[in-house]
This record gives structure tokens, sequence and C-alpha cells, in this order.
């Protein structure tokens, strides 16, 4: 047996010949690599160390690249990548950020997808396999998927679709008994009653939608794994291999608290503990915990207040505490957003005040069921944004500047835009005691600012913009969290003896046409939004005073899948600090 | 025995104190009203004939409106409005039109929502269970799903969260062995397995998702539905009942032919044969029969073009004659369009042409796929849009005007909007051929139309408007199946003297900004396009610009959902008329 040196591994074609004692050595090293990346450098530790056995052995029995594997997520792939050709990025911490945390067609030829939301897997690997067939090709088509992911509507699809194809087509359960937090739904209780039969048990989910059904008990094992594997392999039919795995293996603070450990920061990598932890009393605090601490309020005091997660109860600062004490007025539907807004409608239609709480860029996949089953049956339901920001996620998969230009077309659907914690409550209290509107409310951006100034209404329905200041010939208009660049901007100008117009629009699906109609005959207004431009709320201004002759500038980003940018930076790029609005209105003036 | 007298039927309560003969009567007559009305007037008729003792016997065991009932896509509720108050629209020709096709809250408290679009009745049902549940209530809640909307990824998402309430819910699957056209997917594997097996065989999808299960082998014998649904009203867990019907009952055409009389015009009520049916070889042809022409012409000759459709391939032109003819590249997903636009970019990325032929307002339930697993992975899939368009479907949950709005804003995908045949066919072409941009080709209405003066490219990757006239400072740009109305409009104007600038902009994702900056200084500058205004590609022009002398004016639809409207009506009070268009613009240059 050779010593295992992981710098020489370029390709999977280098661990093929390896025995076993040494894929086992391999995976042993790889999982303590993995483990000092994921100390000092976070990540996706959970998905990750449970998986280091399966993909070795997906990669060591299947001719990969020609085999294909589509990873649902791809949030578990960083032992792939270790294996396909960038191993620096997880050995050398100069190099940690060499890689995204998700597969990348622009990284490796191995990576066929660039994913990032859940559920998909099964449908693209579907359509490579139907790609294969029409070609006359022979290679393995894989779908490797989470059982959280299962919960997905797509992902139903896809096993239904997928059943169909009549020739190779191998579907990976990687069942670790968690998503993000604990499962909910029916599934579940049959995938508990696969492992605790070891995998003979009926009803059996994946038999009933026309596949063959392996399972491997021991899901970390890696003998166990490549003999099933390799039984699979060149398969002439559709087939699923549930696997049973331990989420977090290794490490035994994850091990033992999963959520936690799904995703997290830097940890002290013998006990777990997170390393910098905020002082909880006196770290500023973010919109995700402060919607949940004024949710737990109106829950308290209103039983029909009900809050819906779809499978991420952690990003809307609702911990494992927050979910017992709120007992049966939180509800998480799993991975599963069309059923969250469903059930949210549904609630709304039954008398209660559901608060679906969801990351923007997870909420495009509900657009449907918004538009038709909220909007279009005007069900007084609350959709409470979070992430809705380029101060966020910045992962291209995970964007979260899109959601403007999504939702605010959506006919009688309100769109709100706080722009500060004080109105953030005052928007999401209002919307949940009014019984007539579909409101969403975004969060203004990631961590909770105050605006004590701010001017607050009982009543939002209507487009009533607060006109903080009033000057000459210029108006800014600021939208959620660009408002407070607008008012530093307006201050700037004040210093230099400028008095511009500063508005607070609230409301971004509908204009406050007397407001506006009161600019005709302006010089100049720039309208800034937390979001792209196309489609967006400024291009509604510009449009309504198109035929006026003030000068329209809508500022905001470009239509682009930008990709680990700096925020920062991303907001000069767009003309957006309050320097360079301040000079924008300076030239126009000359 | 009563004679049983429809007129006299109010409310179910009038049908819970007959006999089941008399009940068997009633469920004749209904079944003899409706198909007086199909043949009359057209409609939803498989779906219909094939649910009246169904629904007779819902509304005879369940204690509607208390009890409640959803009733997905809700093209089967002509026997349920017949039974809620609403007969007169069925038995008396002057009042066919007295309500629509689906069920509607505005038209009766017994219907719960207003639905079109399949799959989403057990989500929205289960949140109605879980309010029943929060206020402490006893009501029996059901929904009532068929066979073909079960493979919609969101009616798996709310059995799976259905499962898990442990409380009554029933959900009946009305399954009438098709979809649309034939069903496809595993699922029906199993349903068939059952349906041979009188419901005792394992494996079951139902039993695997958590559910009790009951099978009604006689789906339209109203003794066994009435003893079944007796059985399990008020039952304290979530089951499944499943029927066997049939589809068309009672009309021997559409026994025979189910998907032809899944939905039809008027018809002889006696043979079944079509009225008024046109000569193929005179009558004009519609864009869903020419994208088929096309199609089978652009398959033929190159294998790896791939024509998908989720479940309705009579709505892309694909009768089944052309299905099989297209044989393994014509791939038919089941209503799953998330699945349909996955398997188009797998199949994409495996090197094949894949083309999604889809009705605009149903590829809104696939927004997050076209996003993620198309345009951001840059997939060369074609997305072909039928019905795009205000002169199309109008009801309100069938809208085809908010696509502009919805797709053009999703970075790199190029939105094309031809104006007639001959640019459809260069763009749809075009598309299928590059292997760089994921497309969208709008079709421009309803009946293809010709201009053989259209300029066409041989690469549409750009945007490069057609100026198509050139006149003094006025400018009219039409998109799409605007278009000609603008070209209507400049013919007036140049009749009366005044020479305009006339534009076809092709592409509607992007400016042509060379194009438009010539515009500049332009007195007037009118888009109009078949669409919303807001989002859409009017306020892109608007936005661009904002800062410029020239007066923009956008021309579009208003933010609505419109119900049952008047194209030509909509279109006047939108001012888009070509003599409204001449008029705003002679008013703008006195």
């Amino acid at each position: 047996m050779k010593d295992i040196d992981l710098s020489q591994i370029k390709t999977p074609a280098d661990i093929r010949n390896m025995s076993l004692p040494e894929l086992n050595e391999l995976a042993a090293k790889m999982r303590a690599t993995l483990i000092d990346k994921l100390a000092a450098h976070g990540g996706h530790i959970g998905p990750n160390l449970g998986m280091v056995e399966a993909v070795i052995a997906l990669h060591y029995v299947f001719d990969t690249p020609e085999d294909k594997i589509v990873f649902d997520v791809s949030h578990q792939t960083y032992p792939h990548k270790m294996l396909t050709g960038r191993m620096q990025a997880f050995t050398d911490p100069e190099h940690y950020d060499d890689v995204t945390g998700y597969t990348n067609p622009a990284e490796s030829p191995f990576d066929l997808f660039s994913l990032g939301h859940t559920s998909s897997a099964v449908s693209l690997a579907a359509g490579l396999a139907k790609a294969r067939d029409l070609r006359g090709g022979h290679e393995n088509v894989v779908a490797v998927i989470g059982d959280g992911s299962l919960s997905g509507g797509v992902a139903f699809e896809g096993l239904d679709y997928g059943a169909t194809l009549g020739t190779n087509f191998i579907v990976v359960v990687n069942d670790n008994q968690m998503s993000i937090a604990e499962n909910h739904g029916g599934i579940y209780a049959d995938l508990r009653l696969l492992r605790h039969s070891n995998g003979t048990a009926e009803p059996n989910l994946f038999r009933s939608m026309g596949y063959g059904y392996r399972y491997v008990n021991y899901g970390n094992d890696l003998r166990s794994l490549i003999e099933m594997f390799s039984s699979v392999k060149d398969v002439d039919h559709p087939v699923v291999v549930h696997i049973n795995t331990m989420k977090g293996m290794g490490l035994p603070a994850a091990e033992a608290d999963k959520e936690a450990y799904h995703y997290g920061g830097p940890f002290d990598k013998t006990t777990g503990a997170p390393l910098h932890e905020d002082n909880p009393d006196t770290a500023p605090i973010d919109y995700s915990e402060f919607f949940a601490r004024l949710m737990m309020k109106y829950m308290a005091d209103d039983p029909s207040v009900v809050t819906i997660t779809a499978g991420t109860p952690g990003a809307i600062g609702f911990g494992p505490e927050r979910r017992r004490q709120a007992g049966r007025q939180f509800i998480d539907v799993a991975i599963a957003e069309q059923t969250a807004v469903d059930v949210a409608s549904g609630l709304a239609k039954g008398g209660m005040k559901p608060v679906v709480g969801v990351v923007s860029t997870f909420l495009q996949r509900a657009y449907d069921q918004v538009s038709q089953d909220i909007a279009l049956n005007r069900q007084p339901a609350t959709l409470a944004i979070m992430y809705g920001s380029m101060f966020g996620m910045n992962d291209e998969t995970h964007l979260g500047f899109f959601d403007i230009a999504l939702l605010s077309n959506i006919p009688s659907l309100i769109y709100l835009a706080p722009t500060c914690k004080e109105e953030y409550e005052a928007m999401l209290k209002w919307s949940i005691n009014q019984t007539e509107h579909p409101v969403v409310v975004r969060a203004p951006g990631f961590l909770a600012v105050s605006d004590p100034s701010v001017e607050l209404l009982e009543d939002y329905s209507e487009p009533r913009y607060e006109i903080v200041r009033r000057g000459g010939n210029v108006a800014l208009i600021g939208a959620g969290s660009m408002f407070s660049v607008m008012k530093k901007a307006a201050e700037l100008l004040a210093k230099d003896g400028v008095d511009v117009t500063l508005i607070n629009p609230r409301n971004l699906s509908a204009l406050d046409t007397e407001t506006l109609d009161a600019l005709r005959d302006y010089k100049l207004l720039i309208t800034a939004e937390d979001g792209i431009v196309d489609g967006g709320y400024g291009q509604k201004v510009a449009s309504y005073l198109g035929e006026a002759p003030v000068k329209v500038v809508n500022l905001g980003l470009p239509k682009e899948f930008l990709n680990k940018f700096n925020a920062t930076e991303l907001q000069k790029q767009c003309g957006m600090t309050p320097e360079q609005i301040a000079e924008t209105v300076q030239k126009s003036l000359k």
C-alpha cells in the first residue's frame, strides 16, 4: 500500500487503481483536509463530510467524465472538486477561494451545470440520458440527490419522467435523514421504513414510481458503496440507489447538531465551536432575526398568525427553540416553495394570517403560485422576503436582486420596500392584519438599521410616497435599502448648498402619481433600487414621466448573473454611492 | 320517486334527500343537459362528462359549503356549478355565458378559488385543512385532482406535506386514464396496477407517501361513490380515494377519442362531429400549426432536433399522427413544465437541439428552471411560446400577456418577438441551429400572418432593429404582433402627409442602442407591445432615453388579471389601434 499524497490526485483516473485500503486512507485524508478547510474558511459542513466516501466510490466506479454525474444543489461537491483537478483549493489556504461552493462548468469539465437551487438534478440528468439515447451513446447517467431535496416538486416530476426512459438512468438518493433542518413530509416516513427494513419494506416510493431499487445501509462504507455502484453500472433501466449516510461525519459537533453544522463559518476544529461568535446582547441583528422576533410576538398575541417556511427556517431566524415555542403556528412544508405559497393561500382563505418567510432567490420557484393562487385570488397572505439585496449572498445561483422585477409586475400584489427597522415593522404589521391584499415585504438589506425619523403609516394599501425633504429642481427617489444612500447624497448636496427633494417611495409595485406629477417640470429625477434596472421600479417611473420635461435616471444593477462579486464594488460600478449620486446631480445642474 | 326538475335544484341541500334512483335520474338529466350545452357552446367535454356522478356524490355526502372541496384545474366543475345555484347557465342557452369554465369565488361561495393551472389543489386544500385545525374546526377538506394533474411538481409537494397533517384530509384522485392527451410518467404504471388489482396491489404511490388508500373501480356508479365518500367522511387522518372514471362518458365520440374531446367547440350532439370544421386546405393556419409544420421539417432533416411538450401537445400543433411520426424526437414529459425546461437543458448539454413548445401562461410555472438551468447555464435551448398575446385565451387564469415582463428580464436569455410567419421561421431556425444562447421565440399572436417585406437576418444574437421606414421626428416601434398595427398607423399618417420612422425591434430583451441613440432628438417615440407595460419592453426604452429630449409613450396592457375580455375592445382601451396611434402622433405635432 502506497502512502496517499493528495497533491498527486489530478483526475479520478488517479484513484481507480487504488486498493480498498488505499481508498479508505484517501477518504480519511480527504475528510481531515475538508475539516481543516471548513474550520478555517467555513462553508457547507455536514453535506460534504457525509459524502466523502460516496463521491470517491462514484468516481472510482464510473468512468467520469464520460459517465455523467449531476449533483443536486451541488453543495456536497467539495470531495468531487478534490478528485477532479481542484485539490489545491482544499489543501492550500492560499487557494481556498479558487473554487466556488457549487459545481460550475467554468471550473471543470467534470462539473456539468452551475447548480445551487435544489431538486432539479433528476430532470437535468434525464435530459442528458435522453440525449445519450438519441445519440446512440452508452455512458452511464447518474443523478445524486439528497433526501431533503426530494420534497421539491421538480424532483418528483423528474423521477416520474425519468422512470419512462427505459434505459440506463441511475438516481442515487443520499439519505442523511436531514434537510437543512429536520425533514417534513409523508415520504420521510417511507424512507425511514426502508432504512429500518434494510431496504426490503413496502410501500416503497421509488418502486411505486417505476424504479428498480437498491439499498446501502452503510453509506459511508467504501466497500459497500463500490460493490453497489459496480452492480448498477451499465444497468439498462432506471434504478434508484438509496444510500444511508451520516451528515457531518467525522466532526463530532456536526454529527450531533446537524442543523447548526449544515452550513457555517469558521470553527474550532477540535470542538466545533464557532470562532468569532458575536455577543448576542451587543451584536447588530440582521433582518432574519428581527423578522423572527416580530413574528414570535405577533404569533403569541394572535393565534391566527402563522409563519411558514419552505425548508429554510434558519434563514428566517427560526432556530429549533423558536420553532418549538411557536408550535402549531410554525409550519415547515419542506423544500417546496410552491406548496409554501399555496398553503399560505389556503390558510388565508381559511381565515388565518399567514406569513411566508422566504429567501429572495428561492421564491422565484413559486412564481406561478404567487401569481395564480395568491395574487389572482387576492388572498391576504404576506410574503416576507429575506436577502433581497446585492448585499447578501453573492453566488450566481443565489442572487437576491431579481425579485423586484419578478414580483412587482404581478397584478394586485403590493410590493413594499421598507427602508429601516421601524418601517419594516410597521409594514409587516399592517400586512398581517389587513384582509384584502396580497403583500410582499422585502427586508431592507442584511443588517437591521434604524431610522427613527421615518414617517410610518397606518395603511400601506395605496402608494403614498414620503417626501422626506423638499428641494429645488432635483428629486432623488431611494427605494428600500437605497433610501439611506439617497439620503446621504442629499446631505452631501445640502452641504454644497444644493437642496434636493428626497423621496421614500415605500411601494414599488404602483406609482404615487400625484407626487410624481409634481416633479414633471423638475430638471432631474434619479431613482435607485437594490435590484436590476430592467423590469424594476425605476423604469415604471421613467415610463410614467416619458412625456414630461424632467430627465429621469434609473440607477440599479445590470441584468447579469454576477458571481462572487464584491457588493461595495458593485454599488460603485453602478454609480450608486452617495458621492457618485451627488456628483451626477452637480453635473446636471451645470 | 319524484320526477327530477333541474330548475328546482338551487343548492346541494336540494339533492341530499333524494333516493338513489332519483340521484341516478339526476345524473342522467345533468349529463344530457351538459351534452346539449357542450354541443351548442363548446367547452371542456371529457372532464365534465366523466365527473357527473362523482360531483353529485361529493355534494350528496359532504356538507358543502361548510365542508370544503377544492377542484384541481377546475375545468371539471360544470356539474358542480349546476348543483350550486347556477343551473340556469346550463339549461338556458341565453344564460350559457353566465358562468366561466372554472371555479370562481366571484360566482359562488361554493367556489373556493379561481383555478385554471393544474396541480395546486392538494396544497391549497392542505392550507384550508391546517386553518381548520388551528381554528379548532371540524369540517371535511377534500381535494379533487385528476390523474393527469398528478404529474405536476406542486401536486407531489402537496401530497407530501398533506400527509403530515395528521387530521381529516381527503384527496380524491379522479383517474380517467388520460391527461389532456395520453399520460406519461412512472406513476401511471402504478395507477394501472392499482386499477387492475382493484386497489390491492403494491407498490402503492399513495401509501408510500403516507396516505390511507381506498379504491372505487366504478367511478361513475353513484352507489359505489356514495358508499365510499360516506366511509371517509369525518375521517381523522389523510386518505386518498382513488376513483376510476370514464372520461367523456355518455358521448360515444368523446369516450372513443378522449384527446380530441378533452376540449372542443360546438359539435353534432348525436355523432359528436365538429360543426363549422374548417377546410384544411383553405383555412388560415394558426401559429401552433405553423410551428408544428416547421418542427416536423427540422426534425426530419436533423436527428438532433427534439420537440418537448409538458402535457399539451395539441396546443403546439402535435396531434397523435405527428407525435407518431416524430417518434423519439418528440417528448411529452407530462404536465410538468419545470421538468420540460430541465430536460431541455440536459438535452442541450448533451448536444441536442431542444425546443420546448409551451403556452405562455404555463411557462410561468417553470420560471426558476428557465432562469437557473437554461439562462444561467447558457444552454442553447429554444422556448417556443404559444398564445403569448391578448388575442388568445381570455380567462383570468390563462392570460398570455405577462411573458414579456416575466422572461425578458432574465439575464442571457434572448427574447425574440417575430412579427409574421416569415420572421417566425427565420428566428426559430436560427435559434435551433445556434449553440450559444438560450432563446425565447414568441409566436406573434394567434393566426399566422404573412409579411414578405420583412427583412430577415442570418443571426439574431445581437439586438438589431429593422428600420422599416424613415420619417421626420416621430418614431413608432411595434413589437411582435403590434408591429402590423404600427405599420398601419404609419400608413395612415403617410396619407395625411406625415412621414414617421417605423421600427421592428425583433429583440425585446436587449436594446439596439445605436438605433435608439439616433432618435434622441426626435419629438416623439411610441412603443407598443402585446403585453403589460409594467416590466416590459417599452419601459426599457423609456428608461434608456430618460435623459434624452424625445418624449416616450409606452403602449401596452394594464397590469391586471382581466377576465373574459374582448381583445379588440381591450386594444382600443389601451389606445393601440392604428387610428388611435395616428391621432396621438397628430396631436403631438400640433
